[in-house]
């Protein structure tokens, strides 16, 4: 069979993969992915051949899998977070249209919009954007315009890469724009390394959040108007009890 | 120990749990949930005592997982989903002020704009809004200003709720204010059931995306400027090839 699963993981270790991702795994000969997230999965397979590639490598390990797959054995490209969100679910398939015979599988998984959010409450309850701040792909000009675009909406937003070592004031600059619309009192959060040793997370203001120290492993939760504080969590309420 | 849960199972059946959502559920005493969901992961747990209640008794569902953990039975309240996106953790932390001996933990799981998408490809592969378009909860004109505020950004589009028995032309409405922004060629795509019997999916164009068969049980995705179909899936891309 000629087969690629690209697979999400989740957060961190075995407990964030559902039943489907680690079928998926269980399956594959063997599994491709950048390193740190091989680390996380391969103990759950400790027979199974792996093949790590570095960060920024995204297109050989892409192409690897592909031309692995169309060798006759199956493949599991691993994602952190969800195959698709920000994974490598969309590049497989646009590269493999240079691949006809082998048949690519998106396995979903719970993205750090999703498990951070858990860690803060529910700051997530209602309609949200998730913007990611790296400029490396997208021109900072479009972030710009979505994020103002987030903040007219009132949406709640999830914030990815909102720093890295290279970009240390985007959050800083995000913060800005968000701030022409949104009150400096508006709730917001953080948490870092979700699911992994070393998860940290705390609740801020918009005006704190530029001084917080966040790193490339954090992701950034930014309330809409309605998002408050209810025992100690982060909630951005749906409305029922209006009702 | 007085403990609820709010789990989010994903999708469908158990192949969607994560180890984290099935444990929660092991630790439980009594599983609590709209009917529909109970009957999804009841038969994963068959010892397990179960309480459901119809739609829309929302508050009455988390007060009484408050109230029985407040007694000193640990409880797992079940969402479809995710707990916290358009789930029932918000209004579990708004209510638990009442219950200061009760501790909340928040489960995650794959919502059904992560997998939807996998169905579908790799549409949500940039960044991205996500959208309900039920006014049950919330005023159409916030609903509107969202719609045009995502348009305005170029952001994908996943839509929640996109219709049903009663709001027939929600959808219809929706689409109207999209195309205002979005050209109507623009790549959209929408699945029904996800993850449960009877699965159907299908990409076609924002301008015919009104005149398509769905319901309630339908989530929707519309696309980006740059999203299109590679090898029959819809995809969004990040812009690795471009580099």
């Amino acid at each position: 069979m000629n087969k690629v699963y690209v697979v999400g993981i989740g957060p961190g270790g075995a407990e964030y993969l559902t039943e489907e991702a680690r079928a998926a795994m269980e399956r594959a000969e063997v599994l491709v992915g950048y390193t740190v997230y091989i680390k996380l999965v391969s103990p759950l397979f400790p027979e199974k051949e792996t093949y790590t590639t570095p960060m920024k490598q995204e297109v050989d390990r892409c192409r690897w899998a592909l031309e692995t797959a169309q060798d006759g054995r199956t493949v599991a490209l691993v994602c952190s977070g969800d195959a698709g969100v920000y994974g490598m679910a969309g590049l497989v398939l646009e590269l493999a249209e240079g691949y006809p015979q082998v048949d690519v599988e998106i396995v979903a998984g719970v993205t750090a919009a999703l498990s951070g959010a858990a860690v803060l409450g529910a700051p997530l309850g209602h309609d949200f954007c998730v913007i990611s701040l790296s400029d490396l792909l997208t021109p900072w000009e479009q972030i710009e315009t979505r994020l103002r675009c987030a903040a007219e909406g009132d949406f709640a937003v999830c914030i990815y890469n909102p720093c890295s070592k290279k970009r240390v004031d985007t959050l800083q600059r995000a913060c800005e724009i968000l701030l022409e619309k949104k009150s400096p009192d508006t709730v917001c959060g953080w948490v870092k390394n979700i699911g992994r040793e070393g998860q940290e997370s705390r609740i801020v203001t918009l005006a704190q959040l530029p001084h917080e120290p966040l790193d490339m492993f954090t992701t950034v939760f930014v309330g809409a108007e309605s998002t408050r504080i209810c025992t100690g969590r982060m909630v951005t309420p749906r409305g029922y009890r209006k009702k």
